[in-house]
């Protein structure tokens, strides 16, 4: 019998005690005995199913020696660092689905974890239940990965889908995403791409092995995304999508998030909903596509007792997923090439003067026009005589 | 210095030689040392650049104890089965991309395997280059997984492509393909979904933990898929896909190989060309799809020196991924239902008196439609007494 603990008792912390009792005999015949969640740290006891094993306080975690493995489920950064720490301190291995506590303190909680001889695994932080870690650091471990981009908010991704299908505005998509319980009451992180930036970083921290700093990153949501710029991509073949994106980019590497046009044909321009994807560019393999369920208690869960069952089997630890702490070497992601959006106040004249060669896709006293290639610097310098109502990247 | 063997120099082979050298440094990084290639055997020698390292002689290899893996390119049973037994024995990993071989002795020697405390790892022979073994044996092991399907072969795919965007019959879009070199001079074991069949049976091994005997497995491949047929899915919103699949099925478990209908707003209709995807059903994270390139030198050469390094890095082994030997609990695969495609040389009034109520997809002497869902086994029993032209199971 293999006991564990889990911290926090919100969806993915319920999800995983579901996960544990429901998926015994798999687990059992993995692991070669059975896993048994011990007990649960909580603010507050709440009656149901878990009440015996309840408990606020954290001592009666650390102390107990038959427990071997804490699942961390509390999110945001102070007392999940705080126990974390505690927990490898005390011969623990970690598991967390906690995305921002891994963007900015994971490299030093990956090396106290190393000291301790103990696992610190989070798959479950970047896709919910699509493995895409794993198979990054592991599976494509012979390639020099070059890239790596995709959809990584399920609920920006279903308020994009529901403006294109149903002409929604973002405000109306949003409220109804709120309704659904895809959206939280306070939508800040997700519609403003802070939790896409968060899961970027992580990806880019492992893809390239140094430090992605989330304050380098800019971040830019959809809040602000016009569903006439919707309308106007969608007519043209393409469709919008909010990307996190992080490149190699010369001896250094840069990384952020926008919204972008994707052409129809690729595979990530039909993730839609609360799906997500990501896509990571190796030198050997080219372009490999993770896609499924990026949230909800049950895949995420399933990531998380995974990762339990990771950290049991690879004991005492296996070898190091790391990276470098010194986040050095961060390039401006406006250095980056690809076709622009924009839609101006003007006329095609106006798009041609400060453009050359463009490709309208909308007339009619406004402009909506593709560039050609251009980098970011360029593109802004060259709008700066324009009046500009919105401009978006071109996935190439 | 970690060095190893490559037996046989085709494709895979030299990919891996390839892949070795030009990310020396990306895998240095994660080995802590570096991986270098000491001997190639060969059935003949040949000039090129890696002449100096080539034997023929398997001694040469079983006998060196400073070769640590091998990686078994050769292909086919006989040679491939005898050198694997000899090297495994010899306490050496064994690493391949031979699905033939997995799908038939794989289990033996996955028992060999553990018995020496060595590894056996095999994830380029599913997917070439798209991680997907390890996804689901260990991202995923929390999961009941309840179904395995995909398009497993690149060569049939491109075909269909074809068929699809030019109108190509299936036998000059072959020979494209065989000019192309996507396709053998002897294409059998590609159109005839036998390749398809060895990869959906490995996949079924790890998925339900039970040797799937190949032998069982009814494979059908696309060589007498008709354009006709082609077009008409495609007018009604369908795209013609070339699928294994494994299903649990009651306490048992089945699979098959056949073309099939899939509406074109699921993400596997847009996988096109040489492209493979494969979907995996756990009853925690519902449905997650891997995609990318599933052959090519350097994509699976890329897999074959991933798991070089997971032998290496897990050594003496990590633990056991085998599954049982008994291939008990096989069910016939026209237990599934779904809705089916028919062509047939009859009426409308034929189809609904056979069927029922039925979907009409064309009417111009011959008939094409949809059935309700139903299985393979009502749906031939229903046919008998019409002139069938064509017919295919539908995605649900």
């Amino acid at each position: 019998m293999i006991q564990i603990a889990i911290m926090g008792l919100g969806t993915v912390g319920t999800g995983v005690a579901k996960v544990v009792a429901e998926n015994a005999r798999q687990i059992e015949r993995k692991l070669g005995e059975p896993l048994q969640v011990k007990t649960i740290l909580v603010r507050h006891f709440k009656d149901g199913p878990y009440r015996q094993l309840m408990t606020d306080d954290f001592a009666k975690i650390e102390e107990d020696d038959a427990i071997r493995v804490v699942v961390e489920t509390i999110g945001g950064v102070e007392a999940a660092y705080e126990y974390t720490k505690r927990a490898l301190n005390a011969g623990k291995h970690v598991v967390t689905a906690n995305k921002q506590l891994v963007a900015e303190r994971g490299c030093e909680l990956l090396a106290l974890a190393k000291k301790r001889g103990v696992n610190y695994l989070f798959e479950a932080s970047v896709g919910g239940g699509i493995p895409i870690l794993h198979p990054l650091t592991q599976c494509m471990a012979a390639n020099r990965i070059d890239e790596v981009y995709g959809i990584l908010n399920g609920t920006t991704n279903y308020i994009l889908t529901q403006m294109v299908r149903t002409g929604a505005f973002f405000s109306d998509a949003l409220r109804e995403a709120q309704q659904k319980g895809y959206a939280e009451a306070d939508p800040t992180a997700d519609v403003e791409g802070i939790d896409a930036g968060r899961k970027i970083c992580i990806l880019a921290d492992l893809a390239f092995g140094r430090q992605m700093d989330p304050a380098d990153v800019p971040m830019e949501g959809i809040s602000k995304l016009s569903l006439r710029d919707v309308k106007i991509a969608q007519r043209a073949g393409y469709r919008v999508k909010l990307l996190g994106r992080a490149v190699r980019l010369g001896s250094g590497r840069t990384a952020y998030v926008a919204p972008h046009l994707i052409p129809e044909e690729r595979p990530l321009a039909s993730v839609d909903g609360v799906f997500n994807a990501i896509v990571v560019r190796g030198n050997a393999t080219g372009e490999v596509m993770f896609y499924g369920q990026g949230a909800g208690e049950l895949p995420t869960a399933s990531a998380c007792v995974a990762d339990v069952m990771e950290a049991l089997q690879a004991s005492p630890r296996r070898d190091e997923i790391g990276w470098e702490a010194d986040p050095a070497g961060f390039q401006d992601p406006r250095e980056l090439q690809s076709r622009h959006y924009f839609r101006i106040d003007g006329s095609l004249t106006d798009a041609a003067m400060a453009f050359g060669k463009v490709e309208v896709l909308s007339e009619d006293g406004e402009t909506a026009f593709l560039t050609d290639p251009i980098s970011g610097l360029e593109a802004a310098e060259r709008a700066r005589g324009l009046r500009v109502l919105s401009c978006m990247r071109v996935l190439g």
